[in-house]
């Protein structure tokens, strides 16, 4: 049986990332693949443990250093205990951010760096890779507009940060698209859900064969 | 004011090293020092969390990387929220454990590598170091006879592994010691305590002055 295909989703808060990993699903599911959804930080039982640790509390519960490493923790169990075993099985694993969150928020937002940020991947989970990573691109102010009239507010511990940092970890994904261009593609988030969805498919079309 | 000392006490289960801890840090206040004991993993309130995770739970909670990740997370916070402000206070700190049971129970004994767990730690600490370490050394079989006395078992996911880990991790102990001979000494832990505590503060000799 072919191994599965392991897609990230990617982007900013509110840009639609839930609302097209469930769409995406369905729509390979009309293909008759297998497809599961997960996210990070968590998806396994520990990840999730440690997804409570890192969204919970004071903004300045971790400093960046630990809070690197925590992601990379909860990745590794992530990786190791939910994401391989169904591609394995042969499934499609969706996953609600990856990696490139943690490059693009710790390493570039956050100052540590994107090669120190890999490296703990490295470590981690031996520099396990996506198969393709799509990363949805709005206009900053319009997805925290789309999220605020979600919940009303920007909630957790990462998500209520300023401005200029969210900013960066946008210039931190559209470097991570000019790196791995094979594997990382930036797609446009604006219009309706059915149109961002299209896009998405079709940035997939040489995957799904 | 002087910066303080940061001492840790190391060495496998059993060995003696919260006994000590508590009796060195008795001498040192004779000698009219303040002195913090603290432990790890934990020894801060976010580091005392991620320890619940390292010892709860089955053996096979965390793989080995996710693991050492871990215990690089609660070491980042209990460097920077415990250990550095009371030094900057000018107290002695005292720790039940630290990087080097990293280096020998993950590093050595779990085949992860003594480098790579040093690499999280110079990423998750910036290479933080104690000012001395003092490794309780004891026929593996008297320290396990003296924990069970204590508790009747192992206790958790880590004292629980077998005599060849345990075996391991002593080598990766004296391993530290013959690579950073000026920082990590070797104790004799047998006989009564107070013998066990005279040694202890003949080894801090240059440090206490
Ligand atoms: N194409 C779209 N046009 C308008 N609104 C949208 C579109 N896609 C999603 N939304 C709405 O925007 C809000 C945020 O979408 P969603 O929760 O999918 O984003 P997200 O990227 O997963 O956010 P978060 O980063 O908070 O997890 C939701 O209320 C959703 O219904
Ligand atoms: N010098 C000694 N001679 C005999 N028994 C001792 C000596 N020192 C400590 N003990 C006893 O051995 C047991 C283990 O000691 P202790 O708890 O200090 O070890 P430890 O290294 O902290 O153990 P653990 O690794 O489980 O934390 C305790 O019951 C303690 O009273
Ligand atoms: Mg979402
Ligand atoms: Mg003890």
């Amino acid at each position: 049986m072919a191994r599965g295909r392991f897609i990230s989703l990617e982007g900013g808060e509110g840009v639609g990332k839930s609302t097209q990993l469930a769409a995406l699903a369905e729509a390979l599911r009309g293909r008759g693949l297998t497809a599961l959804v997960t996210r990070e930080p968590g998806g396994s039982p520990g990840a999730e443990a440690i997804r409570r640790l890192l969204l919970e509390g004071e903004e300045t519960r971790w400093n960046p250093r630990a809070e690197a490493l925590l992601f990379a923790a909860a990745r590794s169990d992530h990786v190791e205990k939910t994401i391989k075993p169904a591609l394995e099985k042969g499934e499609w694993v969706l996953s609600d951010r990856f990696l490139d969150s943690s490059l693009a928020y710790q390493g570039e937002a956050g100052g540590l760096g994107i090669e120190a940020v890999r490296d703990l991947h490295r470590f981690g989970s031996l520099d396990f890779l996506p198969d393709r990573t799509l990363v949805l691109v709005l206009d900053e102010s319009e997805g925290a507009l789309r999220a605020r009239a979600r919940d009303g507010h920007l909630g957790d511990r990462i998500g209520s940060r300023p401005p200029s940092y969210h900013a960066a970890v946008e210039a931190g994904f559209r470097a991570m698209a000019e790196r791995e261009g094979d594997r990382v593609k930036l797609v446009d988030a604006s219009g309706s859900a059915a149109t961002v969805t299209a896009r998405l498919l079709y940035t997939l079309g040489d995957l799904i064969s």
